[in-house]
Parts: C-alpha cells; structure tokens; sequence
C-alpha cells in the first residue's frame, strides 16, 4: 500500500523524527499505558521510544521501552513530546491487523503526523512541561525479596477472583509451602487462589506480604495478554511490580502498584 | 492440576459432604435456577443433588435432579443448605471449560467451599429454614393431557415472536390440526406459530389452551440450550411444564408455570 | 419446511400480491431503508418493489429497488403500502439465514402477513397518504461530474475517521492528483484520507468538494457490506450519492445525501 500524504496537512520537510511500526504492536503498548494515564510523554529518544508515566493519584506507574528494532523504521532524535494517549490509541485502531503504522514528527507546529494506508491523521501535541515527569519505576529501591512469574491468565483469575468479594487483596509468597498466594475477604465470602511453584514458570521465594487496591490490578490486568508470562516482584508491605513483553518480545513493559497501608 | 487448598480457611476435617463436578454441567444447572430464583435450598440427598424452588411472585417454579453418576465424585449425607445461587454461578464461571470444581460442606460453620485449581473460594451459606420451601412440581397433579416435545431453539423463537407485540402468549393444541401453537395479539400487530406434528419430536395431542406471561417465560427459555429436546404439557387453563435433559443427559431440570386467568 | 398458516388470523382468499424472498436479501434492504426512515411507502410494482424516502429533516434520501427476479416468486398489482420499517426488519429477522419469507397482502383489511417456516405475523399497515412522497432521487438532475467506485470498507474507514475530529467532513475529487479525498477538521487534530485511483474501482475525475454531515453518513455506511462496491457521484457544493447492489447484486439501492452550505 502507498504511504498517503495528508493533501491539507503537509508532512515536515526532512523530518528527523520518522518512524514506522506494525499497528498491532503500537496499539498493544498504547493499551498498557492507557490503563493507567490519559496523557503521558513519549521520548523519541536515539535508542528507541521510552515512556515513564504515574496515574494521577500517584499511586500506580508504568513504563515502556520500545527500542529501535522493535520498529520497522526508527530515527529519532530525543524529542520528548505529550499525546493523548486514549486518542492516539484510537487512531492506531484504524488500522487493519499487520498495516504499519508510520508517525513523523512536526516539531516546530507540535503535530505529530499518524499515517495509516490512505489515512493521515494530525495529532495536535500536548506541551509535555504540562505532564508531571514521574520518577522512573526502573530506578526506584524496593525491598521486594520475592520473585515468580506466571502467565496473564492467572493474574486475571486472581482480580476476577478477588473483585468478587472485595476491593482490595493481598498478595504474598509463602516460602515454606513455596507457593505464590492472593486472598480478598468479604462480609460473608472469602476467595484465595494458591498458585504453587510447579504452576509457576519461575519462583524466586522470601517473605512477602502486601495489601492492594483492585481498582488499580484491574486495570492493569486488562492489557496483558492471557498467554503473556508476567514477572511479578513482592515485599513486605512493599510495591508490586508486573513486568511482561511487548512487541513480540522486542519491548518491555512494567507496571507498579504502590501498597495501602490498611483496611479501613 | 493438584487440589488447592485455602492458606486462610481450612477444609473441615473429614468432610462427609464432599463432591467433584464437570464445572459446564454445574454451571448449566445453576443456569436453570438462577433463572427463576436469587436464593434456594439444595438438598444434599444421598442419591444426589435435588433442588426445588419457587419464585418470590409464587407463579413459577423450578426443579434440578442430578443424581450421583452426574458427578465425579460424590460423597452426601442428606444436608440441606441455602445458597444465593447467582454468586455460586459467578465462581463457578471462573472455571475455564472442562475445569472440575469441587464442593465441600462445613456444616458447622455453614460454609460451602468451592475449589477450583488454584481458586478456593468460601462461600456464606444462607439458613435454609429463611427460604420458603416450596412445593414440589413433580407430586403436584394438574390436568394436561396434551404433550409434546421440541427443540429450545423452537422454545425461543415462541418467546422472540410473542416479544414483539404483546406481554403474554396462548399456548395450546390443536388436535385436529395435530399442532402445538402459540399466540400472542398486540395493538396493530398479531403473532402466531403453528408446529405441525411432523416438525415436533413428539405429540401426544389433546385439547389444550392456556394463557402465560412473557417475562417468565423469556426466564426460562434462556438457559435452556438451542439443540436441547423439551418436553412440554399443557392443559386448559393449567399450568405449562417445560422438562429437559442437564449434565448431558446425567440429570433433569423442570419448570413449571401457572396460567394467567385472563388479559386485563 | 411447510408454510404455515396462522389459525386466528387468515390469509386473504386468492391474494393478489404475494411474493417469497430470501430473508438474508429482504433483511439487507429493509436495514437500508432503517438507516434513513422509520416508516415508508412501498410500492409493489409489476415488475418489482420499489422504495423510495426521504428521512424526517429533508437532508437525505433512499431508493430501493427489488425487481421480480431478486424474489423466488413474486406477484403484485402496483398497489402502495405503509409500513413500519423497524418492526418489519425485526420480524424478518426472526428467520434463520436461508429461510424464505413470504409477504402476502390483505389490502381489504390493510395488513401485511409476513409468513417465515412455522411463524406467521400479521403487520398492521400505516396508511401511505400520511407518509409523504419523496422526491425520486434517481429523477432528480445535480451536476455531479466526479464520479468513483470504492467498497465498503473504504467508507467506513471515511467515516471513522472523520467522526475521531469533526461532525462533518469535506468528500471530494483531485483531478489533477487523481484521487478521491476526505478530510476533517478538529479543533486540535485534523483527518485526511485520499485513495489513489490505483486503490479505487474506478474513478472519472473531476473537480469536486461538498461538505457533509457526518451523522447522516454514519448512519448510511452502517447498512452497506465492507466488501460492496459504492459507486459514488460528486459535484461541488452538490449531493453526494452512494449506489450498490443489494439481494446478492439483483437489487439496487442509493442513498443521496444533500451538502451542508457552510460550518457553523
């Protein structure tokens, strides 16, 4: 299919930001960072495309790494620019399974050119000073002792399983069992899912128990492929981090979840 | 896959009511009841598992039969316990298809334990003495001489026609004819379905004309599958039976309505 | 399957206008018309159905043309009926995909019987003086010199994309690039799709711009098949108008939607 050009809206003249990607993996990216943030900052940075962000109420953050070779095409030039990311997202939608979608960059008119087969779509920016700049999840000190991996299933089983008597859960590791755990109580039900370690694809045990907010899994479950394994890190009355693959592989994504202190 | 155990409630010891199912068979016989009721009694025979329920208006009413060889395993010893039955449907539709779920009675602490691989679920248990015990559909003697037997599908269509132009339908014989019919009339609009002998599984024609309400009706033809055999007796002016094969042939389900008197 | 005959309401003795049909064929034309009107005149020609309505507000217009050979049997005498476009589509989609729908009029008593396997409804008919005659699109002379073909899909795409940014968009022709264009303006993002001739299935090019309501198209692509080739006519400041077989390509329908003079 021709690349289309915008007869209304020119592209720039030698853009240095031009790009190309197959649609379905930018949409699946755009997806993560949807769960948690309508607006974010996207670094165009030389190496691939990073995005940091924290969801208003600064309880949960999210990043994503697409580097260059997750792209068909990438040069950059370390612009960081703010989009819409519900509407990017929507625009992405347009495209049919396998289209590449190509994004060029107008810097000086903050657009941010999307071109799908014969559509082109112009995506007024937003000034990125305007979006908090969060602290990046990859730097932060934890103590989160345990590690495991499981697949997106189980992690959707273990918030459908708990939404059903709760709005919060706990999650924790039991060392001596060796077993990966989740339980909600509710007025009259409890659920608790224990996901030994010969269902797990990876489990690295130590004491680990935390409180959280289904608000929060819920939306952060909902973008992660069933099939997908998630790398999941727990402390005690510590953040939870869910780290998975994107792009067929070639990104990364992560998810972190601060803890609540207590029930009320 | 290894039978979960709760790390927050434990399993009584040595249950005496202890049973394992195919989670589509308890999934569709829960189906049939939540389609008339919110609540009911299961009695936890010897023989099996049998459920009679009425709905809170008094006008319909529904029983479940599954017997022993419905089950896996089964192990009972005569209890009676209260469930909400739309949040029994609820765990048991975390099960993926093919899924074997597990129930455990905790008399004591009237609990009903529902596990299902990793997920241990505890669910509050309604006192039985609070749910009206209702009569029982299968002693209760009308006069309906007319039977016949037609797939669900057939069943639906009968609720989506009537649907469109009125809130109750006459169902009858016509012996003459050797047809089962329904009809419904509407302001401007009037509806009716003719099924001759030859398109019927079976009749056994006899004068047979009653009126009945739409909305219970729709209930129950939802969880009643498309290629399922219902066999169906009407009288005059007598309530309609629908009987059908659950648990692929394993138990049996029926419902019953009362007529209406007349359309005001 | 037999034709069954409803036992209240009786067919008209030696029905003058009586017709079979493919319910697929019926149910496709019948959503055209929905997607402008909820009542029309149909006019069963001689030689075939004929529709033709104008919506509510006077912008748009739809033809519908079924000759004889789009049924499997088809009588008429020219009589002009009134019906509910809605109720009808929902009774025709009563059918299984396959069945055939047989339309019998009893013009004495002014009802449709619309007869489909064991089903028989009986529509009543709205009087076709109260509805107005429309102009007919196919008599009315624009100056529509552009002139394309593309599927389905492409207007859909059109559509989809216009709507993310605008409640109107510009269709025109480039001559000189050859190619069919559609753009939209967003107070923060613009939409621009083009088709080059090489992706189009045909084009006659002219110059060509008009501006049009993007709720009227919407409702215009829902109805067309993504895989139907639209012929589409534009002229500047003029109607556009979307043509494209119907009853697997022995019908014809057009919708004529009139431009919009400036933006508010």
């Amino acid at each position: 299919m021709p690349e289309a050009v915008s007869p209304t809206v020119p592209l720039p003249q030698n853009p240095v930001d031009d790009a190309a990607i197959d649609a379905d993996r930018l949409a699946e990216s755009l997806a993560v960072l949807d769960a948690l943030v309508d607006e974010c900052r996207l670094e165009l940075a030389v190496e691939g495309l990073r995005v940091r962000a924290v969801d208003p109420a600064n309880v949960a953050a999210v990043s994503i790494d697409l580097p260059a070779d997750a792209f068909e095409r990438y040069e950059a030039n370390g612009e960081t620019v703010g989009v819409d990311v519900a509407r990017l997202a929507e625009v992405v939608g347009l495209a049919d399974s396998g289209d590449s979608v190509r994004l060029v960059l107008d810097a000086e008119r903050r657009r941010l050119h999307v071109l799908v087969g014969e559509l082109a779509y112009t995506l007024g920016l937003i000034d990125p000073e305007a979006i908090r700049e969060p602290l990046d999840p990859a730097e932060m000190e934890y103590d989160c002792p345990a590690e495991l991996a499981l697949d997106g299933r189980g992690i959707s089983r273990v918030v459908d399983a708990a939404d059903m008597v709760s709005t919060h859960l706990t999650l924790g590791v039991d060392p001596e069992a060796g077993a990966f755990y989740a339980e909600a109580a509710g007025d009259t039900d409890d659920v608790a899912l224990s996901f030994p370690r010969e269902e797990l694809a990876a489990l690295s045990p130590a004491d680990a128990e935390s409180l959280f907010s289904l608000d929060y899994l819920r939306e952060m479950a909902r973008p992660i492929p069933a099939d997908s394994e998630v790398t999941v890190e727990l402390g005690s009355e510590q953040p939870v981090t869910l780290a998975f693959a994107v792009a067929d592989g070639a990104g990364a994504a992560t998810f972190l979840l601060s803890p609540r202190r207590s029930v009320a």
